[in-house]
């Protein structure tokens, strides 16, 4: 007795209890009700499972390494010398996810420290008499320190001491461009690393590795793959002519971009694109300056340089994806519970439609009651 | 006959059914699901919508370069200069989101290649007898390799080969600081780019651009945008004063956040701010190391810098947002799911109420039935 | 009376309206609904809140800062030196985030700027004839500008201008090895911030800094949080032979991965590990060039490295947590939703069994009942 007691117990633990359906021929909240279950499959399947791949785990946080080496050979017309190698055009030398190539300069030879008159093009330097250049004060963005002496001669600007003569101020000038530049070549070696998987490639493919990356060049249709990209092609690339951005130089952003399905291609491979950085409108420049020094006579002088270059950014940013049970019962069950949210709001909307007709109109139709009643309607509505 | 059997099926498609509702006068239930309900609008208003903007998609993987270039000229009292401008005083020379600028130092001059003692500050590195010194073995965090012999009469330390005489162990001096350096000026040009939406700027301002650049100074009220910063204020705005960081130096990041919301305006900019990195009551300095060679009577000879400096990290960071119009029906969706997981929850609450009052007196209200017969099956239902 | 009336309809507003649950003596569902629940409670309880700790917000954007220094001195035998101090090792000198330190060089002395012939080891660069070296035009991948000159006994190379003789092809000879370098020391400095919960952190442990500094080197299990590190214990954890990665140089990416509890450990400290990028299989070499120039006898010479060294990428993650009630609330929430979804799912397994079995059966127990009957209590559930 006790026992078939304890069996009784058990038995009702398994009973089911649910709520009590009436059919309702409220033929637009029907309507209504199967649109809204059609979107949610379709956004189910579609946005979620196909588009947004709902069924995989993403990890965005990709850890990347870059190299880059630059090679090729240049004739230029410098006081300093009559040839460049990557050793003297690209900044910095060892450069990672960013470096700057030479195309053009401005070349101060032979600067001495000493006094001389501040260039005038410097901002709020002019001055009227001794009195307006303070003594040891530094002229803001200028190149010396105020000896204290107005040079009126020279468009009134204060003296200073500093390396000698300033600064030539002027606009680049096409004749200097290194026009080689364009056939230089770029060697871009970027790791990665997703840590959530522990999966990291490189971008430089592995069969025949040595003599590939001997004779390709990277081509959108050709070589996709290959790491090694001409500077003129990514000038073209981004919409500009190499003539031009050598010209003031320009920043470009070299962006690869990983998007990696681990379940379909273990082969996940990079993808290289070229934007030109900055609103395309305005075309910004790039330079940055540097010296040479060197001892004559026992004198220190130097070579001074504004260099106009095409400063290459390497971003790197990607996704890899992986099946993964969780979110794949998350994302149907979360479908599921928005179904049921949709039966919430037909309710809701029933209601009121029933508030302004009679609502007894409506629940005649209902005589109730009962689920054995309406079977085939119950079936369509879950059936679909 | 046919047709009407397939028009009614049709109709039957459109039906819906719904459950049954049954009122109760429980006021505390009543109460409970009130507040409930205001609660989940709310947060679905208040959070969800205005907080964290749930009808724009986001993205936060902002992609960013940055340039910067230091100007202003300072006077040292070095073996090597007496005039030092940033070819000279910023590491490195082409840097992108870092960079030190000297504002102290400490000089060793005119070290050779030769045997002298290690520096007795160097740790584990004494001895009493020559077998305490192995020949050819480097110091650890030393200057030399040891050449075998014990020079008793310094302290007992290794006699060394290296650089000699070894570099200067001492504090740095308020003597040295690089006063000018409070002056010089950083510009920054930080261009962005949002992949997701393909929208890229620079927080340089485009109208009037050059002559903007020539006059404005950052001040978080006068001129925000301008991306030009005094170094002085920078150390102000950490909340340190520049003699102090200048003697041992620092660290201070340089906060670039961009928030930018497309759908309101399209001219996003920059919010600039700067913290002191690490623990603020530490006050870790930041110094390197680096060596001018030069060569003196055929002798090659070098002087041996060690350099305390203001080192700025830029730190780009940010989110857009644009209207999309899933996750606003996402949000909205899963705010009314919570709504029905409101009445799931009262109706537990009401099933545990009703248990311990007779069930009968609630239900009276309610003609019928329902709930009384079957307090078994649901007191298991929800007794998980 | 019309007090009354206010006082009876406020009290409406708290009348709590439910569905009425039937129960049902289908024990597979029932067992099913149950599994469910469990599934639903366990999914809450394990992954939500254990795994993933959903009862805090997460910051994975954190901002870091590195600065490395490197100490240890190698005997060398170049014509240029023959004691290499970081200084002369260590490329970039100011590093950050990267840094690279010669292990092996391959020197090619004396080059001077003049006329040679092409190393025949340069791709795409044989000639039969003079037709075949067009002037002016350099070398892809070369040394130098083509004079136009075919030299046929130098196994048809072009003849070029350029830095002669040209650098020597060769492959890495162990002997050249930086034997010491399995020595040196590297110190990281990481700063970090997590922006959203304004908190930041170094990992250099603060309780006795400068003698433990001095004194420890990184070991997992002794010295976990040193931030001291030798070359060799770097390169042996990535399981690679010091001999075998100094030929030919490698690149290591340096691990520090933060993962802060605020709410536990506010001394929350780094974890570093060690990868060799790349596959594994292939054992990437790593190596740069870099030149010295000097004047001798008036005339411009320099020395040309190329160096193998090991690359070292410092990658910072990681994710702070804190409590936050809003995503407690919020993952409770849905995971009462994802119950209702359990139900609505049973119901329609329940309706295919019931179709198959008579319906009948299970309606009989519950005589009656309709909606008409509280339309007053469902029109204010839905009108707030």
């Amino acid at each position: 007795m006790a026992w078939q007691n304890k069996q009784n117990r058990l038995l009702h633990l398994f009973e089911y209890t649910t709520v009590r359906y009436v059919g309702t021929q409220n033929k637009k909240i029907g309507l209504l009700y199967r649109i809204f279950q059609l979107t949610i499959v379709g956004y189910l399947i579609g946005w979620v499972f196909l588009k947004n791949k709902g069924y995989q785990v993403k990890d965005d946080t990709l850890e990347s390494s870059v190299v880059t080496k630059v090679k090729g050979i240049a004739r230029v017309n410098t006081t300093d010398s009559n040839l460049w190698g990557p050793e003297d055009y690209v900044f910095p030398n060892q450069g990672e996810t960013f470096l700057s190539i030479a195309t053009n300069f401005i070349e101060t030879p032979n600067q001495k420290l000493g006094n001389c008159s501040e260039n005038p093009k410097v901002p709020n330097n002019t001055c009227s008499k001794d009195e307006d250049c303070t003594v040891g004060e530094a002229v803001r963005a200028g190149n010396g320190i105020k000896t204290g002496i107005c040079l009126e001669t020279h468009n009134g600007t204060c003296e200073i001491y500093g390396w000698c003569p300033t600064e030539i101020h002027r606009d680049p000038h096409p004749a200097t461009i290194v026009r080689e530049a364009e056939n230089f070549t770029l060697y871009i070696r970027n790791f990665i690393r997703f840590s959530q998987f522990n999966f990291s490639t490189s971008n430089v493919p592995k069969e025949n590795r040595s003599l590939y990356l001997k004779n390709c060049l990277y081509d959108e249709t050709v070589f996709p793959y290959c790491p090694i990209f001409r500077l003129g092609d990514i000038v073209n690339k981004t919409g500009n002519k190499f003539e031009e951005m050598a010209l003031k130089g320009g920043s470009i952003g070299v962006l690869i971009e990983w998007l990696c399905d681990l379940d379909v291609d273990s082969e996940c491979r990079p993808h290289y694109s070229f934007v030109r950085l900055g609103k395309l409108s305005e075309k910004i420049g790039f330079d940055f300056r540097f010296a040479r020094y060197f001892t004559t006579a026992g004198q220190k002088q130097r070579t001074f340089y504004r260099v106009f270059g095409i400063h290459l950014e390497i971003m790197v940013f990607g996704m890899a994806r992986k099946f993964c049970i969780i979110p794949t019962i998350v994302n149907i069950a979360s479908a599921l519970t928005l179904m049921g949210a949709g039966s919430y709001i037909c309710d809701v909307m029933l209601l009121y439609v029933m508030k302004k007709r009679s609502v007894n109109t409506e629940s005649k139709n209902d005589k109730e009651i009962p689920l054995q009643i309406m079977p085939e309607s119950l079936k369509r509505k879950f059936s679909l």
